[in-house]
């Protein structure tokens, strides 16, 4: 049965620092630790592409397991900021890590729902496909979007990128997942000409109001309870977000940490960036749930093969 | 067992002619009508996006075949040429469609090889969550990112879109499929500044040298021989290249059909619409396959349940 194995990242080293844009913004201290958790965002350099920061990501997953290029069939990238739209990023970066050219590669174009969704859609192509060995990346560096004067989203979203090997020998394996869309809704955070806009009340609102239920939903659907779920690692979206879907389940706050103080909300990247902590961890049944850009969202369950 | 139930498309009633355009390009009917096979492209308004383009191609799927919108569980786009990168076309679509909020729905990023990938993934995808009915979009209007000087690309891309209808009560099923990338060539075909690039020569060669022999082996892999083969559908990327791609198999050139002299090459779309006539033909094995942008190329087997 195909998994998990083992996930690398990266998250680059430049850093923009909230405290000091408390001024610029009318912001404070309690806003900056207590509603948004993020005291600084990740920023990547300039001339760091997207496929770029997925090498960089592959570089940590190769630091940590020992990888024959050879033996990687599939690989796809998630993001909605591509290298350029023609060809798809998947392409470039196949280029760049030399893999095979028996390796099937393609794009998907997901926001913050995308590492859950892409776990499902992969893991089903390898597994239909016959397919041992996979990389699902992740890589949706919002800086080239945010505008630095837009409150909404510059003091939130961070860089960074991370690659999930699927393979037949998993640490984790994945149970029933739940998806949706409200697409009717799709203006709450959106692209225009280039430049992020977020309607950032809309957004809270709908995941405060939709996630908890899916939550149950995904539980239910692996026929089990809340209390039987060690982990919820929830996209980390915000920390008051976090927070009130956690208290919303209701589940205890430290089932369903916040982590992402010190590089921010890394869109797709922040489920597997937590992930790759648990895997060699305590926790048996782990539900996973990303949600944002559609407005769309993902839940899953992993558990211990 | 899934599979294309039925097949809707849609191509813009725009076009504009080649003959038109002797004089400008240098070039003769021969080169029209034997070389690149197109007459005409076919041409989108410009107040038309991509997702629009699915609707249009929804609506034909609906006036072939009953559909309830609440049955529909799950929706993919593939597109290079989305609405907008943020958020997913298949958001917008959702939106647009009316389709119910538990309605999975992402974007897949390949150029000519998308509607064969697609297939596989989109199949796959919905099978291993137990979905029963899909909805797989193909629109990539190069309208948007051709230039009318460029030889290479205006006299051959046109803007089409299409959707098939993904069912537990197929007319074809999928049998294996094979897959592959050359990232290393990926500037051969190339979008830099929003204007297509294409070195056309390059892509000829890959596509003559690469896919009869991927074609062999995906007969192989389903364990028939090219002769039980009753119909190649390659994609339309011209006369030329479908005809070389027929004679090194080599198979009867009636048996791998060139079909779109009026329209184009309308990337993702060729197959499917091509697809569309023979849902109810006699042909018993159908291989299909795509190839272009990364470069990238799939191939599959498609048979009667």
């Amino acid at each position: 049965m195909l998994g998990i194995e083992e996930i690398g990242y990266y998250i680059p080293q430049g850093r923009i620092s909230n405290y000091d844009r408390k001024t610029q913004f009318g912001i404070d201290d309690h806003f900056i630790e207590e509603k948004i958790g993020v005291r600084q965002v990740s920023l990547k350099s300039p001339d760091e592409e997207t496929s770029d920061l997925c090498v960089k990501a592959f570089a940590n997953l190769r630091d940590k397991i020992a990888i024959d290029l050879n033996d990687i069939e599939a690989m796809v990238v998630v993001t909605q900021n591509p290298d350029r739209n023609i060809p798809h990023t998947s392409a470039i970066l196949h280029g760049k890590l030399a893999l095979p050219n028996r390796c099937a590669c393609f794009d998907i174009s997901l926001g913050c729902s995308g590492f859950v969704y892409a776990l499902s859609i992969f893991q089903a192509f390898m597994a239909a496909n016959g397919m041992k060995k996979g990389l699902l990346f992740t890589a949706d560096p919002y800086s080239k979007i945010t505008d630095p004067n837009d409150k909404n989203t510059t003091l939130l979203f961070g860089d960074a990128s991370a690659v999930t090997l699927i393979s037949d020998q998993p640490k984790l394996v994945s149970g029933a997942f739940t998806f949706g869309t409200i697409g009717a809704e799709h203006e709450k955070l959106i692209c225009n000409d280039g430049v992020l806009f977020m309607h950032g009340r809309a957004v809270f609102n709908f995941a405060a109001k939709v996630i908890p239920d899916d939550i149950r939903q995904v539980v239910a659907k692996n026929a089990l309870t809340l209390e039987q779920i060690d982990l919820f690692l929830l996209h980390q979206g915000s920390k008051i977000i976090v927070e009130t879907i956690a208290d919303k389940l209701p589940v205890p706050r430290d089932k369903a940490p916040y982590a992402t103080y010190d590089y921010g909300n890394t869109v797709s990247s922040t489920l597997p960036i937590l992930l790759a902590e648990e895997l060699s961890g305590n926790a048996r049944n782990i539900v996973i749930c990303g949600f944002g850009v559609g407005l769309s969202w993902a839940s899953g369950l992993l558990k211990r093969p």
